[in-house]
């Protein structure tokens, strides 16, 4: 029941907030199923379902009587504190309203249709090794990249709106600056690890027997706080986390039998996502609040666990005398901390998705910088399989052998567009340094609990100052809420230095 | 591309009955993971996502749009063969939208909230025997059900709304002399088996392990022609079957470790409805005839895999030994001849799922008689425990000590409507008999191609008669064409005797 007084337009508002929502949601399931179960003959009427809900749920997000009753609570809206829940309900429809009457449903539909089509070239290019068999795609994918952000107005740069789909307010401006300071502090650090004694990680590389690995990790992320009451985890050929309602949000896992280190920390990734979905406040179910706020602040949240966690010492403290136990043969010799420098090795890489911390910012900034360059036109696609292996050899010293492990490796331009999405990834592993400080600033204990196995205190600092908002503000008013801070990439440089100039005996 | 001479019309009624058809098949797909692989937590958003979708669904079935277009075409319509697509595209979306419509949108949403509350009344009332708890929500079933039946005119009986809602054409004054005849012969065959000598079955309630059982059973599934490349099975609960497009008809399976025969049977009964499912043509994808015509004969399907042929002496002459060979130390000793034998015995019982061929027509047929009661308003739901005691006494000669296996069993009541689904139990099994005749005068020789473990003659007569025509005719339409008759109880009273008489050694 609804009290008494409450607006019956904000009820409106909420009912039909609630039924784009549970759409979208469905459209998660429909991926979900398809990546998991989905046996092969149902793909094509499951494409053609995917397209009928997204239709249906574009048409209903864009129902002018949908922007009249935004109108309307205006007055409503402007006695409410900006932190309350119907105000920021108001505030975040609003945004996506008038995004979404920008772009035409005609646009969307053709868009959605190049996507698919896209992506079926690569899923062939790529092993094939053929860059010129996707590159017409790539350019229509440009082309329509450039269209969509055509639709909108008063941008600097032309991928600022592509970017502020995912991260808003966010825009290139921000980002530049921030990427190349970080890009100067870490080519020399990188230089400098060469130079030092390589570490082994051979010890990962034995053979891991799937089901160990698998209760192994279960028994992990149960202990990180994930809730299998409100989850569950599946195997795919491409980990990801999905969510249908807070208490629905589903990781999924893919062992290598040779990898240790591979399964373990991707899943520990997923995680991350999945405990900032199931710790969003419940009264924010079925409203566009109920989800992370942007990429980036997304991002932090896997890198926060995957990496400042679980690829610390404190971390393995308690669980390295398990998985030992785990896996008695392959790593009963091998000490805590031959394990805790093993996973941590740094080393020039080919593969963005199997790169350490240290190395991992620099594959996302050729990225960043080359999708850029095509936006504005400084780029042709003909010429980016060029322009990517003389960055690669420029930034971590290794040209790509091929294209399969160049410029075809990540699935985002093939499948997307070009731009909005790589920059989440090296804003988030620096908001999660700039999140994690301030964590243990409040709370000293917090990597002393870790030690023994207890994560109940950097949940309930995390729920308290990030999960339970969801979408209620955007990062920048997460940074300054939580930090005091905008971007910084301070503490980000602060644990790198300390972490691998230790690894590695560096002096600084 | 359509052709260029197409009706604009006509593609624009298939464009609206595809958007249907997705959501619907959306929604089924919901419910199968609801059932399967949902986590507890997700059980509030899965039921509003359903509601929502179900929502849209019914509104679009219902625009007046899509009545206009059917309007529209009836000159068109009147130029094509009755057998045609497109005629009998026009002919079944314009009985569903006709139906559709007469059915106000506030009663289809009360309806479904009364029977989400009146499952989980009985959810708890049945495993505690409480009918009382049930009984209030079982009398307003009875009145909405009722109230349903009020919204249709031109009926004889009031179940005949209900009736047609799952078996077009069919009603109660052609199902109940047909069900008296049936009664009035089965009564004095259960009589005399009774007074045999009672089949030893013990050989089926030894240990056979899960892994064990549900490899085998896929084995079989597989043979009879189960297309996993268009489905999958997993473990549920209870049983089903699921479609989300002619390319992904999914079962489920439920294995008793101490019963070998309940997950054999119920998952050849599931591939059943399956096979029919996946056997539609293609070219009907995506339409409102592409799924199973009616109730009656979906049951059809499923008991003649499960009993015609699952429990036939010829199939086992070809499994049977892979059954001994995966279970060497429980049947090694025991010959075909017995467990033939005891896969057949015929016991009353309580309960309608586990009654054998021939009684169970007796525990549908009560049922049947119960409802039409109910609706006539000549038995209140008060006195319907004491009706189905009474009733199990005089057709069954036992009495159920309590409600949970009496008047409990079934969920049908509790969660769907009094009125409409069981007839097609026993009309499935009757016709399955007078469509597996017709098969085998056609093709002599399938019977003999089963005892080789070929399946594909079956199937292949199956697919041409029946699989490929999906909704194009009613039960009775296809009767008449695949037997040149209409229903009758004959062909399976004779199969019943012959079977039967020969088991247990009967005089006619």
């Amino acid at each position: 029941m609804p009290l008494p007084n409450k607006e019956p337009k904000l009820i409106e508002l909420e009912q039909r907030l609630s039924e784009v929502n549970d759409i979208e949601s469905v459209v998660s399931l429909l991926n979900w199923d398809q990546a998991t179960y989905m046996p092969a003959g149902g793909a094509a009427a499951r494409g053609r379902q995917i397209a009928t809900l997204k239709q249906i749920a574009h048409e209903k997000l864009t129902d002018p009587a949908l922007g009249q009753l935004l109108e309307d609570l205006r007055p409503y809206e402007a006695n409410l504190s900006y932190d309350s829940l119907a105000a920021s309900l108001i505030r975040i429809a609003r945004r996506d309203y008038q995004r979404a009457i920008r772009v035409p449903s005609e646009f969307m539909a053709r868009l959605s249709r190049h996507q698919a089509a896209a992506y079926e070239a690569w899923s062939e290019a790529r092993p094939a090794n053929d860059f010129a068999k996707v590159q017409p795609y790539l350019e229509k994918t440009l082309d329509l990249s450039q269209e969509l952000a055509s639709f909108f107005t008063n941008w600097q740069h032309i991928a600022d709106p592509l970017i502020e789909a995912n991260d808003d307010g966010m825009n290139v401006a921000i980002i530049q600056p921030i990427f190349h300071q970080l890009r100067q502090q870490l080519l020399p650090l990188v230089e400098a690890i060469a130079a030092a004694p390589a570490i082994d990680n051979s010890c990962l590389h034995q053979f891991f027997a799937e089901q160990e690995q698998l209760s192994f990790i279960k028994g992990v992320i149960f202990r990180l706080g994930y809730d299998f009451n409100r989850g569950r985890q599946d195997q795919t050929l491409h980990p990801f986390t999905s969510k249908f309602s807070i208490g629905d949000v589903r990781i999924t896992t893919r062992i290598y039998e040779h990898h240790l280190e591979q399964a373990l920390f991707s899943t520990i990734h997923e995680t991350g996502h999945a405990l900032y979905e199931q710790g969003i406040a419940p009264e924010l179910e079925g409203t566009p609040l109920a989800t992370g706020t942007a990429s980036s602040v997304h991002e932090s949240q896997s890198r926060l666990w995957e990496n400042l966690v679980g690829r610390s010492r404190g971390f393995w403290e308690w669980f390295y005398p398990q998985l030992q136990g785990t896996f008695m043969r392959q790593l009963g010799q091998t000490s805590i901390q031959q394990f805790y420098r093993a996973i941590n090795k740094v080393q020039p890489s080919l593969i963005r998705t199997d790169a350490d911390e240290v190395t991992y910012n620099l594959h996302v900034m050729i990225r960043f910088d080359l999708e850029l360059a095509m936006l504005e036109g400084s780029l042709a696609v003909q010429d980016l399989p060029q322009a990517w292996n003389e960055r690669y050899q420029k930034d971590l010293g290794i040209i790509p052998p091929n294209d399969t492990n160049g410029v075809l490796q990540d699935v985002h331009w093939y499948v997307g567009l070009i731009g909005g999405m790589f920059h989440g990834y090296t804003l988030g592993n620096l908001i999660s340094a700039q999140f994690y400080e301030a964590a243990i600033v409040y709370d000293p204990e917090i990597p002393v609990e870790i030690e023994r196995g207890n994560f109940q205190r950097l949940q309930d600092w995390l729920k308290l100052n990030i999960y339970q908002h969801g979408r209620k503000y955007t990062a920048q008013e997460l940074l300054e809420r939580v930090t005091g801070n905008g971007l910084s990439i301070d503490p980000f440089m602060n644990y790198i230095r300390n972490k691998y100039g230790y690894l590695y005996n560096l002096k600084f």
